[in-house]
């Protein structure tokens, strides 16, 4: 990764809140959700990390967890609804059922669906926890049943054979159902009008062969099919890796196995009009922790990564590994390719981006190493077998995690992504920068940046095309900004996709804090059935 | 009322905060519930009043209106939940559907009823408006239909011949109803469970004959019979009262007709063994107000109160009305007879309590004036016609509104009652006084407090027994703490009833704000049908 347009002179302090913002925005929209409102360092922070700082306020005399699940009848709005907003805004994070123990992670919330219905100029909220197995057995027992992040061993013997998917991380609609998603276990399917959880274990009627599906499937642009993978498909610690395909209304017309060189966290991939990609990363599976009651990973420093490729529609066996240096990409913007390069996009950072992953080392997690960019990834896949990768950082200044793009954009050429990233170029180097939206158009490597007003923290975002044939990147660019100094109370901002510069068209004016947010989705109204 | 033992010496701003916790416990609770959450004023608060500098505050960036229903499954704890607290503390306030008109009151949002449900020492909640006819057509317009308190020339004429309640200021149970209860209309019935509404009018299956029904119906201590009335109760401006009592199961036993001297706002009344008494306060019907688009009432400086009884079981022609000095008094606290005399005790104040209510003379609202003390009014009834009334202050330290009783003893003498008040005894007085619950021992007339903690403002309290046969008092004080500085969010503070001064033995930790409250009332588990 070149460095050479980063500022001279930007202090460590000041970094460290970039840093925090990029690599933390997933931590943050998760951690939001069970970290105590202000003060107290949410349970399971590492201490003495740099992160500590964050949390070194007053304790406070607020709960340890949320849990409230909402709704509100045609929301208050600053602005106006545009008429053509016709669908749902869904998200998804955790959100404790139970205090988490100490030494688990913020990932390891039970999963709490919002739903922003947008109909006719106006809003509805509707918010529900993903009633899976694991929350039913848990609410039974009035206690935690599952107290360790991705650690089976720790299970309570009495949730032995039950699913152990908290659907904390991504949520999609596929043939008239919301699956919410963990990658560590099957989806859960809910109403997509009521949130009810229909099926707490969503096998798309028993062709799911992996045990796992990953948060990060794609939709073909051209067919609609709902393109995924499992790893650890197999079981726990199993290099096997499933790749499939399903028709919209839900057929299996493609699935492959192929074996990951060591166990990563396999959390987004890549699929391309000809390829599928899977990088493997060094945030591997930890044994020897988890034999401690630890969490499933832990950062191997000086560990390769791999770029892996294989053609769609074959049987996986002709999958080439190219190996490259240590780095970390957990999120992919998009990717395309041109039949003789495979280009994929993703957030990338030198090392371990989550303050709260342990270093195996023993080492001192590093904010500077961690702060995610932008960057490209991209292989001569013409080649029999290309020696190396090559890594581009496409907006150097830009510090952050959780990139998204038009999600109709998915397998082919795209030309606009978007970032949650602290202000690039802060007027004022003594405060912490405002949280923004970057819009970037790849064919000028220009962006565009939405500036959120103080105090506030913006969450991934999610664009919703003005129409189903809307050109790439018309329509809106829409995100929960939550405010730690009013108890967590939220808004949603709904920003005009090409012009986010020019500030909110609408924002939805929410009373109170809502459950945190991973990722987020949008469900065209055409999509969603009429209420029965 | 003597005013002797008041403590010369404390400032107009001291106790500006005082006469505010007191005529504005009311006030407070349910503006809380529509107010932005700190800044700007309340839409319709009065300019120019003293509270207006509760306002001052810079404006905030949050909505005008709440209106989040909720649910939250075992409830986070500090301390623990007496096991033999089994049953549902249920509240309501108004939560304005639309943003009140200019001139409008906080009185006048929608009903939102909150239920505390505890049983195993485990506590759910569950939030939701009274879907009334109201509530259902403003949904369906998405906009205001009634958009002036007890104002029928403004509504919508769409609305024409729909209840006019919002259903937001108490709440009892019922023949396995619970009764969501506004003094302009009659009761709309929920399920004790799900809070959903079974019946937005609900006329005892055709026997209640008033167009209204009181906010406050007494229990019969010996029968356990329900004891209400309702004023203006053969339409608007009439001097109608219909006085009735009903079994458990809903069988009107008796009921009577009598006529007030004046329109006045007859919010509470007393029920003893052998009377019924009804006071008739200046707050009055305001018809030039009203014409001009006003609410209903105006505070008539000078005009004299009547003390109305009558016996029970009657015909109501026996009625006899004291005339006697201006006076406001809104709640009841307790009352009984000895045959002889009448004891009713009330919170009284020497002119208008509520800050937004309109003084009809056009002067200005006094906070001095307007602040209530517990205060006893007898009559000797063994006299054929009492020339007057007495007034006596019986607690001239404690400046609050509000007061409550063990709901066993409504109709019979009984020793003990609660006020949510500001700290009679501060420490700091440049300091805004504590909000606290002070437990009140009639037969030695001694008080114990409970000072909330920094930065709380205490609701209404509500007393649960200990069990059906518990001595008077035995049991648990429990009211909902609001934090304006955490965006309004709430705690529900549960104490030894005996032992008030000794702090909470449980406080149920919300994490968010929930709808404001005027009234609450405790069901016993045993009245809670089991859940289908």
């Amino acid at each position: 990764m070149t460095r050479k347009n980063r500022k001279a002179g930007v202090d460590r302090r000041q970094f460290m809140g970039g840093a925090i913002g990029a690599a933390g925005a997933t931590l943050m929209a998760a951690a939001e959700a069970q970290q105590p409102p202000a003060g107290a360092p949410p349970a399971g922070a590492p201490r003495g990390s740099d992160i500590e700082s964050r949390y070194s306020a007053p304790p406070s005399r607020g709960p340890q967890l949320f849990r409230a699940e909402l709704d509100i009848t045609d929301c208050e709005v600053e602005g106006r609804i545009p008429a053509d907003l016709d669908g749902a805004f869904y998200r998804v994070g955790p959100d404790a059922q139970y205090p988490l123990r100490a030494g688990n992670i913020p990932f390891d919330g039970e999963g709490h669906v919002s739903m922003f219905r947008f109909q006719n100029g106006h809003v509805n909220l509707k918010t529900r926890f993903v009633r899976n197995e694991r929350y039913l057995a848990q609410e039974k027992a009035g206690k935690i049943l599952f107290p360790m992040y991705r650690n089976p061993y720790m299970d309570d013997p009495s949730v032995k054979g039950l699913s152990r998917g908290t659907h904390n991380t991504h949520i999609i609609h596929h043939n008239g159902l919301l699956l919410a998603l963990k990658e560590d276990s099957p989806p859960a399917a809910m109403d997509l009008n009521t949130l009810a959880t229909v099926d707490p274990v969503y096998t798309f009627k028993g062709q799911l062969q992996s045990k796992t599906f990953t948060a990060h499937p794609k939709t073909d642009s051209r067919t609609g099919n709902l393109l995924g993978f499992g790893y650890e498909a197999k079981g726990h610690n199993t290099t096997d890796v499933n790749v499939f395909e399903y028709t919209p209304d839900g057929r299996k017309v493609w699935d492959a196995w192929v074996s990951v060189p060591y166990v990563g966290m396999l959390h987004d991939y890549q699929v391309t009009e000809n390829f599928v990609m899977l990088y493997v990363i060094p945030l591997a599976i930890d044994e020897a922790q988890i034999a401690r009651g630890g969490i499933h990973w832990s950062w191997y420093s000086g560990q390769p990564t791999y770029f892996g490729y294989f053609r769609r529609g074959g049987d996986g066996k002709d999958i080439k590994w190219i190996k490259g240096p240590e780095r970390s990409a957990t999120h992919m913007m998009g990717g395309f390719d041109d039949g003789k390069r495979l280009y994929v996009d993703v957030e990338m950072s030198l090392s371990n981006p989550f303050p709260f992953m342990p270093m195996r080392d023993g080492s001192r997690w590093d904010p500077v190493r961690g702060a995610s960019h932008i960057t490209r990834l991209s292989a001569d896949v013409s080649q029999k077998n290309p020696k190396d990768y090559q890594i581009e950082t496409l907006y150097p200044n830009h510090i952050g995690a959780l990139p998204r793009q038009d999600d109709r954009y998915n397998t082919v050429p795209y030309r606009y992504g978007f970032l949650p990233c602290p202000d690039p170029d802060p007027k004022d180097p003594a405060k912490r920068p405002a949280s923004c939206y970057a819009r970037f158009d790849l064919q000028n490597r220009s962006s565009k940046l939405f500036r959120a007003p103080e105090g506030a923290q913006l969450a991934e975002a999610c664009f919703a095309p003005k129409s189903a044939n809307a050109p790439e990147g018309v329509g809106y660019l829409m995100g929960v900004a939550s405010y730690a100094a009013q108890n967590g109370r939220c808004d949603l901002i709904i920003l005009d996709a090409e012009r986010v510069d020019e500030g909110p068209i609408a924002t939805v004016k929410l009373p109170t804090r809502i459950a945190g947010q991973i990722h987020g989705w949008w469900v065209p109204g055409a999509a969603i059935p009429k209420k029965a």
